[in-house]
């Protein structure tokens, strides 16, 4: 795979952990910080595909604060505006994934971008909070084009802004509809599917499947 | 509301119960009937929310098989050709909600039809097995489409079928997530929220809110 000339990485859940907020949630509602964590996370990404399909934008930062209130609601429980803000905190300083930085690291020579639905400042926030500053050359959101993944709109964009063909690129994911998206719209595969979860049925598969992104730089070499 | 000259009923979860697979689910998987039927209704609609937006459209029968199968591989639960037939003729014969048949006879005078991301097979199916034949003047699929709900061109299909104006069309569900499309799309919309469900966030809300298919009739007298 040594045409690989760039790699493109999705943020959420594949470089950071989204369920890192768990702790912040069980901070604020004890003992119910999975199952809260788990709704918010559905309804964020539900509400990305609604609203593009219905054409009503909104922006992630938006639609995830709008996600925790309707979870919040839905399991009846009280969110001030102190809880609100506290916990909207804690999705910009999510934990990077212990193999993230060595793992990067590892791919020298090989151009690295982040191709996210999150918005400019919530990615450029949780990068350097991650102390992931100035290792990718573009951070890229998918608010270029208003539209969320698994538009082909959004991959489109880490074309054109990386100046590479579709060809050259590699996209990682641990999200299985990313990794279907990208992979219809054109891109090599990888899907990083850590808790060895079965693969969505959704007429399309991964060209590659990894435990970890600590596996890309020997996957890269051969 | 006597500007109404037609009702469209969105059909899974409205005029038909959904769950009522769970005891055909719990037949095969004891004890698991709740837990994967919601898996199943879950994948479901993620599944066409995300083939729409991947531009790779499959009908409706393709779809609920599709979840069906990840559900059970993502529980380790042995789906045979057997089962999955069995479980698949369940979603034939759902249950009509209680209220069902005469609600619906109650609103004589008025235009009636279905729009659903059902495919036409299934509609006419599940129709004629809970004994509402006759009841609507249109079944209308989003196959004749090929995008799902809530997408604009699939309620725009409604309007081209009925033959009536936009304004003169009520759009009756309990997914807030079509009701919400509908009203985007410039429906009336009813949602009938039998769960005292909180709202999603979606940035519209629902003209009416109804317990019941049963408060429909008083209405749209008034």
């Amino acid at each position: 795979m040594k045409s690989i000339k760039g790699f493109v990485f999705d943020a959420y859940g594949t470089l950071f952990d989204v369920h890192s907020v768990i702790m912040a949630v069980d901070r604020r509602f004890p003992g119910q910080g999975a199952e809260v964590s788990n709704g918010w996370r559905t309804r964020q990404l539900e509400y990305t595909w609604l609203l593009s399909l219905m054409n009503r934008y909104k922006d992630f930062w938006t639609v995830t604060e709008d996600a925790l209130i309707a979870t919040c609601k839905a399991k009846q429980l009280p969110l001030d505006p102190g809880a609100r803000a506290e916990l909207m905190q804690a999705y910009l300083s999510l934990t990077a994934f212990p193999e993230t930085k060595k793992a990067l690291g590892a791919l020298s020579g090989i151009r690295l971008a982040i191709l996210s639905n999150g918005s400019p400042t919530m990615l450029e926030q949780v990068v350097n909070n991650a102390g992931l500053e100035g290792i990718f050359s573009h951070l890229i959101s998918v608010d270029g084009v208003r539209i969320y993944k698994p538009s082909a709109a959004a991959y489109q964009l880490a074309v054109r802004k990386m100046g590479l063909e579709i060809s050259e690129i590699g996209f990682v994911s641990s999200n299985f509809f990313d990794v279907a998206g990208a992979k219809v719209f054109g891109f090599r595969t990888f899907w990083i599917n850590r808790s060895d979860a079965a693969p969505e049925e959704l007429g399309v598969m991964p060209d590659t499947t990894l435990k970890s992104l600590a596996d890309l730089a020997a996957i890269i070499k051969s």
